[in-house]
């Protein structure tokens, strides 16, 4: 039966799942072989999750061959035919041991998945030891007939190589997002939960077809209506919302405010040791696991940001972590504890105190003291997400505590999404950074595995870029962020090159080689764009206090944030070495420290994260670093320009509205780089009376 | 009959009329002698007002003289007594003729009074053409008896100077107000009318005890809400108000939003020299005077800072202006427009345009064009009431137009109440600037009463300062300015320091002399500390964005705002000259113009704002640019202490709970005058590399 060809997700609902008809012949014949699919799965719980595999697949050759697609029983395919099997290794499906030996079964972990095409029929296969691994493996495929591949002769193993793969929501319940650039909640409206629960499904089918198995939906700030979260006023709206997200095999966790027995006002002390807290946790714990049996566990952001914490009570972060685990142990729910912690009330005046060696100050010394069921969540670098920083020298620095890679999709300090910035190239580097903890090799992204130090508990988690805007991200781009997210968190061995090119296919089809190179490059350039016309040199900051957007070069220069860049007339930066500096240098182990501690070695891209240096200061790059400052600014607003001249290049090669929509935002961009070009162009300028070489205009 | 003692307003809700308790015997003895009030007015209309007077009369005897005051029929009092009588001219009360001949009385205008001493009886009479002066006079002798002064032999003539004595509120319906410091509207909350009225007639007492005549209660920036005040919902409640504030002799106004007929939804247009606008807002204003037969007019902000107004449809202010003048004529209502006019989307990098000029450029070229019962507001300086600004060049520069003087009594750029800074001496100096737009004495003051010009409408407007904090004013010391703005609009020759001695006096009263002399030195000290650490030498603004407290230097250096100080490595101010500036200075006559343009002769606390000179220029004082920062920054900052110290010093001399709140205030005065200090002089250390001659700390 053939189905019409329906307007596929130009408004960007659909995101890169529209599965646009293929634009060949040959692939089209593909995708209409395979319209039938046999679950031999039979599992007994977990069948959700297959039924969600299967129904995916369906709806997904259904709509890349314009034909009617149908999950079937095994007896109404022909015995030679070619369809799609869904199998775990626990059923009886017929050819299960011969195409999945038990060689193969022992390298597929809890949510892997290994596909085969038979020879002789052109059947696929996929095999997992669990439903998850079944879901997983429907996506890959579809991945694959999506981007008009061939599915002869498949075999293929995968395994996510990050165990927790986790997005942060900052959604308040009055349906504001904290950081939030592309609309409101898709869970909360008026304090209450929204009534309409499909826009949660919708968004559940996304994580799951990039491999998130974990979603945090409040916001980590629990403010006084959210600390009810975890009561009877709103277990059954969250039980609701967890059944959703358990059919895509993502387990829902909630963030808790650490006083939430004083906010409720049930108990006088929030004291991790004090019994009456104690017992008050696994209580609110045992009503949380009896509305939700396989319920994640807590996210938390104690003493951080004026939020309640155990320095309240003169305990430490061990104490308090260690107390709500306690409670959630029984059930196997996890604590996931932030390490985001400093002094948000620094005195400008005070050149000792160094916000970037607060989580390592706090949290190093602790190593040992958390329980199994603990996590510590770490941001990416010591300071907060900027376009550029160093890496967070916790990572991989307490061997016997688990800990999760904290990064950031919502472009809070990197446009907003008004601003093209694909950050799965950050991503990568940061995955890639060798902190030489374990020896050479002793990349982030082994420590973000588990694998370095052998952690039980492991893996990536990230603040959600996502509202109810119908794209979901505001700029349509965005998505990719999102997209390169998942992808890079099941295996970060993927290259942005590749991750890029494998969301335009899913987005925009095959249809125009020369959309998908173009698309791509302005992928892979946009963050490298975005760093030239910023904050240079690695110092940060430099923008508008409060909502982060905007240039501002003095704006966090005399606040209490603990984020300067000591700009005077002569020179520029945050002396961080050991010899002259805080010290923060010292939190590396040797070769890096060795590295960022001289001025000779250190790289450009954070010269000024470690050093203060005068403007005539040369770079290796051989230029000072007030003509690097003119030339990246300069040239970055150009870069911008560049930007949307290419996207004006693709008018007609795809849906009116949808180019249109990208093009506002690029030419705003465009704009807004040149106000960015000006004010730091000007600043420095004024700072130091040097002239730009080029004699550009500068105000 | 003798009345208890009571609290004499230590909260501060009497503010300066708790007339308390005589101290001495002869003084308790004097106000003994006049309890009894005899009213000989018999005016047919201003009835109320006439009651009031002696109403006030009574009410401030009893609580002067701790016994029972009343006002009594004329039979009811000793032919010899000694008492005080109010009587119009027009009444056949004995003795007038010969008290006050026709002589007298001719000097005395509408709101004037005149007030003698008998000497065979001591019978005190005031009297006055109209009601109001009636009013005015009574609490003219009230004063006299509160500070304890004879009342022998009295033969006083008063005029108000200034005809338009104003109050505008920035009031929302909403209960915020915009540069509110002192808690919420005692007007409006939730949208709505507050119900209890009594704050409102106690305010209304406030203002008539000082000579206020006018009041617009509703914020110059119109919204939504507030565009209804004009309509049948809103106009049963303003007229009770307005009754209210007519008891006091204070003439209600409101602010209109130009785009009302828009806005409403009732016409396509606010286009002014459309006739069914016009007829639109005759028929309004029919409305209004039907509900408020004396409503004083409109206030109106237009084509400022977002405000729809004739701009949007190509006509300029004469024609916006004369049209709702038009509508008001019939009634004797006027028009009150202001002149903040200026281009608040400025970029940055438009060295060009000078906000400084707009509103002589938008306006000086209209002279002649408006309606006679049409005013123009002028603000004192060409940016926006800060703490340093020249006059003006607009005040005066019309000949031929109404003008009347606008003011700012709430502290948005002077500490918002937090900090102690009595404007009465700013008030002065900008009253008694001399124009020579009329040859030399072509002062502001002869300006603002109408004088030089002849104008037949003319006075002062300032913003008020109040909200329903129990005290009226956020800092008891900021009452001050309230009562000061008062007295000095009335009568400009009373000097900063009078004034300051008659509200301490009937504040806190004559027991101590250490106390009046202490207060009174802290308010005249207080605007030029305040100056002394915040912006220096008249470029003004580097404070916060939106809020306008405390420190940043570069808070508006790149907004849209067109406030800059253009500092850089070599130097600071703005080049407003005509030889090499924006020609601003151009704006003024002769002799203040070459004052200004020339470095050699321009006064050093204007000095940036006219001139951008490097930090080594040496000042008239003697010093450099940026050791005169640094000095009157460490300055100003220890005399912030002392303030605070001189305030200590006075515990026990007053009422604990208003000496603990004042203390409060200025702690907290000391402390950010330190933030000031240090930010202020960082900046420019930073700038410049140049060391403080003296060594002090400069981080």
């Amino acid at each position: 039966m053939s189905v019409p060809e329906r307007k596929q997700g130009e408004d960007g609902y659909l995101a890169w799942l529209p599965y646009r008809r293929q634009e060949t012949k040959e692939g089209l014949e593909r995708c209409k072989a395979y319209r039938q699919i046999v679950v031999a799965a039979a599992a007994e719980d977990g069948g959700a999750v297959i039924q969600s595999a299967a129904a995916e697949l369906a709806r997904g050759l259904e709509s890349l061959s314009g034909l009617s697609a149908a999950v079937v029983n095994e007896g109404e395919v022909p015995e030679s035919g070619a369809y799609i099997q869904l199998a775990l290794f626990s059923s009886p499906a017929a050819g299960m041991d011969r195409l999945f030996p038990a060689a193969v079964r022992t390298e597929i972990g809890p949510e892997g998945f290994t596909m085969q095409t038979e020879a002789d029929t052109g059947r696929i296969v996929i095999a997992a030891a669990a439903p998850a691994g079944l879901l997983y493996g429907a996506f890959h495929l579809l991945r694959l007939f999506a981007a008009g591949q061939s599915v002869d002769g498949l075999n293929i193993q995968e395994n996510p190589v990050n165990p927790l793969r986790m997005i942060n929501h900052w959604d308040n319940m009055d349906g504001s997002i904290e950081r939030g650039y592309a609309g409101k909640s898709i869970f909360f409206e008026n304090n209450r939960f929204k009534a309409d629960k499909q826009r949660i499904r919708d968004y559940a089918r996304l994580l799951a077809s990039v491999g998130i198995n974990a979603v945090s939906i409040n916001n980590v700030n629990v403010h006084k209506q959210e600390t009810l979260l975890i009561t009877e006023e709103f277990l059954p709206d969250v039980a609701e919302v967890a059944a959703i997200f358990r059919e895509y095999a993502v387990k829902l966790f909630l963030s808790v405010n650490y006083a939430a027995p004083v906010e409720m006002g049930e108990l006088p002390t929030a004291d991790p040791l004090d019994p009456a807290v104690q017992a008050w946790w696994q209580r609110r714990t045992q009503d949380v696991y009896a509305a939700i049996p396989d319920f994640g566990g807590y996210v938390v952001k104690a003493d951080s940001e004026n939020r309640p914490g155990p320095f309240t009570y003169g305990r430490d972060h061990a104490d308090g972590a260690n107390m709500l685990a306690e409670g959630l142990e029984p059930y196997g729910g996890i604590v996931i504890w932030r390490c985001f912690v400093y002094n948000c009330k620094q005195d400008w005046r005070d050149r000792k105190t160094d916000r970037a060696r607060a989580a390592y100050d706090h949290f190093k010394p602790l190593d040992g003291r958390f329980k199994d069921n603990v996590i510590l969540q770490v941001k990416n670098g010591p300071i907060d997400f900027q376009v550029r920083e160093p890496i967070s020298p916790l990572l991989g620095a307490m061997p016997s505590t688990h800990q999760v890679l904290e990064l950031q999709i919502t472009q809070e300090y990197t446009g907003q999404q008004r601003h093209l910035c694909y950050l799965v190239p950050q991503w990568r580097e940061i995955l890639d950074f060798d902190t030489h903890l374990k020896g050479n090799g002793s990349t982030v992204k082994r420590i973000a595995s588990g694998e370095l130090h052998g952690s039980r508990l492991a893996g990536i988690a990230a603040v959600s870029n996502i509202g109810d805007d119908a794209n979901w991200t505001g700029h349509r781009l965005a998505q990719a962020n999102l997209y390169g997210y998942g992808r890079l968190t099941w295996n970060p061995e993927l290259t942005s090159s590749a991750i890029a090119e494998e969301w335009i296919r899913l987005t925009f089809g095959n249809g125009s080689e020369k959309l998908i190179r173009t698309v791509q490059q302005m992928l892979l350039d946009s963050w490298g764009i975005y760093e030239s016309y910023t904050a240079p040199l690695g110092v940060g900051f430099m923008v508008n206090p409060d909502h982060h957007y905007g240039p501002n070069v003095e704006g966090y220069e005399y606040s209490m944030w603990g984020t300067y860049h000591f700009a005077d007339w002569q020179g520029i930066g945050v002396d961080r070495t050991k010899a002259t500096g805080t010290g923060y240098t010292g939190q590396y182990a040797g070769p890096n420290f060795e590295r960022y501690e001289s001025l000779e070695t250190c790289p450009d891209e954070l010269l000024l994260f470690f050093h203060h240096v005068p403007y005539t200061h040369k770079l290796h790059s051989g230029k000072t670093v007030i003509q690097h400052i003119y030339d990246t600014h300069f040239d970055g607003a150009e870069q911008a320009e560049r930007l949307a001249a290419q996207w004006e290049a693709l008018a007609g090669s795809m849906d009116e509205g949808l180019h249109r929509q990208v093009a506002e935002r690029l030419a705003e961009q465009a704009e807004h780089a040149k106000e960015w070009r000006d004010r730091i162009n000007t600043y420095f300028y004024r700072r130091c009376g040097i002239a730009d070489e080029q004699g550009r205009t500068i105000y």
